[in-house]
């Protein structure tokens, strides 16, 4: 085998949208394991909206990646070389590689992979950090009652589907939100949701609120926040009192930059949204999966077996190659992609 | 006895700060209760920030205040005729008289006082609904622990004063924010703040997050929130992770009427307020006491005796005569009274 392996650095910090720019393709030495590390040939590795956050210096509750660093992000693969009695050759294995065709990591901070969990990819979405990310949060912030309204965007995301999912097993009505027909049609054929609305379809705010009073009837009890933007500004007003919002990300704002005092937004105001939660008396609740793993072997057990039997769907958008990465990351930022993505490395 | 009462009532909705124009004082017949109804005869009444709120007609957690109709607010004073079994002439009650020298309501809507918990006042203040506000607000979003750090603006006001002396008394380092040297010398003289900044010598959120800064370093836990506007401003990125933010009002923001896109603020914006709770993980909560007498009587009991021993401290601010109730009113929104404000009526 070749002792180079390829990875994608962050070249340099958007300003504004994300380009081509930003990245770079290059070599470098597979790495030798140290002692107690392993080392990973990278099989699958994941997209998600957070990595562009880190593509900023804003403080946030990551680090940066340094220009020059590589991508961050988790991926699966095969163990070739081990230094650790954890892990032999030819087992599976998540870690937080990177952008890269192999990585080098202590054991201590990898899984190993249940093969009766199903393929491999689900540790990178409805089984790994997105799917966790919505459970963890439907359930710790949302508080769901059979009986309420719950209103989720990127409702065919790995996130919104599994909000979607769980929240209709708890007996609520599920309204999603996604971008195209094609992606409506999926949310209620493939995820179960009563209703999807295509915020494309809605030059502004106040006509997404208008459908949205349409779909919710009885108003909406949980907002899972993922999008911010035009959806939030919408739904602000629509929420009933004692409603929880958790907030998992706001990916509409993202291109924002620092999300600073010039973010794009019309009439969605600072005390807009405050007197809002201080009127309805809402809950509103920042989180970030990272600090909540102490629950993953539940919600593996309970949502494991429902991945098994059928009664929570999964899809999954796979490019191939670890050189189009970036496009396909910059495609998903948009929208473009069409279930959980992953980048197929080897 | 004259047959003849006096009221206040909202002669017209304000149109930003509220002016006298918006109030006329008027006479009407005392009215004779009706079976289950009481009569009392008000001596105390209270003037709260929340009132403001009641003479808009945004949509809000209660009806606004028609016009034409008595200024609404909570009232202590005599019970002077009574047909219901639960009342006798002589007995003190508080109820949601409004801003009237003669109340008259069902007797299960009124409290009967009890004279060992103090002067009659203190049921409109520290052991009403501006003291049970901020116990309440603290304990169950604050969720105070000793070695945290808290800041609370109107920090001599009654639920200021409260919320600043429950988290002394819980261990936390306490930090106010009031209007004046006066104020911050009593926050800290009377009422035990570790720090107290007076919020009139910083020209924007910038310098006051600086002074924050310094009085703060170990970061903010929790931050009571009832003045919005530039004290959020400068509070929210000295957050720290897993802090708290109840939401009990928004003062600076009410005269900007329905708080809607116009309300002034430069820098805070939607994106950054919601941006914070997330890379924070923040917990925002609003609400409002009314929804939460069930907990009444546990607050009366811890409450209660401190005040008796002392290591409760409050003021009180008492205006006199029921025609002085709305310059009193005006003067409290702009931070004017010192302690909780009362009108002395009878």
């Amino acid at each position: 085998m070749s002792d180079q392996m390829h990875r994608i650095v962050l070249a340099s910090r958007p300003e504004g949208a994300v380009s081509a720019e930003n990245f770079r393709y290059e070599s470098a030495p597979i790495p030798t394991p140290g002692d107690g590390e392993v080392l990973v040939k990278v099989h699958y590795m994941s997209l998600d909206p957070y990595m562009r956050g880190r593509m900023d210096d804003a403080k946030s509750y990551s680090a940066p990646v340094p220009v020059g660093g590589a991508m961050e992000g988790g991926a699966v693969g095969e163990v070739i070389a081990s230094n650790s009695p954890l892990f032999e050759p030819g087992d599976f294995a998540f870690g937080m590689f990177g952008w890269v065709t192999h990585g080098c990591q202590p054991a201590k901070m990898m899984q190993k992979l249940n093969p009766s969990h199903g393929p491999i990819t689900t540790a990178l979405g409805v089984l790994g950090m997105p799917g966790f990310t919505g459970w963890h949060g439907l359930n710790t912030y949302g508080k769901p009652k059979a009986g309420e309204t719950l209103v989720v965007a990127a409702a065919t995301g790995p996130v919104g589907s599994m909000v979607g999912q769980v929240a209709r097993l708890a007996g609520l009505r599920t309204v999603g939100i996604a971008g195209g027909a094609e992606k409506c049609a999926l949310a209620v054929d493939k995820f179960g949701f009563d209703a999807c609305l295509d915020h494309r379809a809605y030059d502004n705010a106040t006509e997404l609120r208008a459908a949205l009073g349409d779909a919710c009837p009885k108003g909406i009890d949980i907002y899972f926040e993922n999008v911010g933007g035009k959806v939030l500004e919408a739904v602000i007003p629509l929420m009933n009192t004692f409603g929880r919002i958790p907030i998992c990300g706001m990916i509409s704002w993202y291109d924002a930059g620092a999300l600073g005092a010039n973010a794009a937004t019309q009439s969605l105001t600072a005390p807009m949204l405050w007197r809002n939660i201080l009127v309805k008396f809402l809950s509103v609740n920042g989180f970030i999966i990272s600090n909540h793993y102490d629950e993953y072997p539940t919600f593996l057990a309970e949502i494991g077996p429902k991945i098994a039997s059928g009664d929570i769907a999964y899809l999954e958008d796979i490019a191939e190659g670890l050189e189009r990465a970036p496009a396909a990351f910059m495609s998903m930022l948009k929208g473009g992609n069409m279930g959980k993505q992953i980048v197929k490395v080897a």
